[in-house]
């Protein structure tokens, strides 16, 4: 398959679930925030809103929300991801461009040696996640983003094959 | 800032809405498919489904669904963007995971010298483009991604600062 170095990131990324104690640089975090920024949107409304927790304590609390509390307590960092309620213009095109911006995260974080993973499952708890980080009203928990150094032991789940979910010009197999 | 390849190819992408009439080569179409298909999705679900258009016949039947036919026009190439509610599993989080797979096309497209422009717009018209491409009903349309070589003209938009977006672990400016 023809690559280079942002398909191979894209397509070497996996999901890390156990991190080493290590910090994240601030350059780092600084990093992917700017290519979150960078994300498109529809009429460009960019409604994403991160806080981004390097707080033990306030890490700790957020672990307390999921059952995979193992992972965030073992995270150096999290980035929770909201939409903007009052920013929002279209929910589904808007829920969508924060994929596109959390996927960025995602990438630029394994480009730099990082270790990452999407957490989707704290979002049963998202009104007590958002009392804990002090949001305003507005902003609805979309996901939450463990980062930190991998410890290794992360493996890549397999994906369907093409000719499942692709079709060319019509509903009929490439 | 600290950057790489994959982080320069994220934060140079921008919005291509006018294209040379060059076909897209079959490998690079193959690429942004492997791209798409490594995305992230809730238990893995994998809920997207794709349409590759290289028809001139059926895009500019698709041209004809939005405000913006003269992207499609130009475009050699697009590839029509579908959950199937049927492998879906929590919606919110299934569209978030399609974000994220459109978000691998357009940066390996982008990485390959492609341009490219997510169209939101046609999502009024989503049961004609259903039709017009003959998907099963379970396929709900998220977006259409216009793709082919830049004719050159296209600008990047503007984005917020980090700091009207981002907070530190409270609710409190970075």
């Amino acid at each position: 398959m023809i690559s280079n170095e942002t398909i191979q990131t894209i397509i070497s990324r996996k999901s890390v679930r156990q991190f080493l104690s290590n910090p994240v640089p601030d350059a780092f975090v600084s990093a992917m925030l700017e290519c979150a920024r960078f994300a498109p949107s529809g009429l460009n409304n960019q409604p994403w809103r991160f806080v981004v927790v390097d707080d033990k304590e306030i890490q700790t609390q957020l672990s307390e929300l999921t059952h995979y509390s193992d992972i965030l307590l073992s995270a150096p960092l999290s980035i929770s991801v909201f939409l903007d309620t009052s920013a929002s213009y279209h929910r589904e095109k808007d829920i969508a461009a924060i994929g596109a911006g959390i996927q960025n995260i995602l990438l630029s974080a394994h480009s730099l040696g990082l270790g990452a993973v999407w957490l989707g499952e704290i979002l049963k708890n998202k009104e007590k996640v958002s009392a804990v980080l002090d949001v305003p009203n507005s902003f609805e928990l979309m996901a939450v983003i463990a980062i930190g150094y991998s410890d290794g032991s992360s493996k890549r789940t397999d994906r369907k094959e093409l000719k499942e979910f692709v079709w060319k010009n019509r509903f009929s197999k490439i």
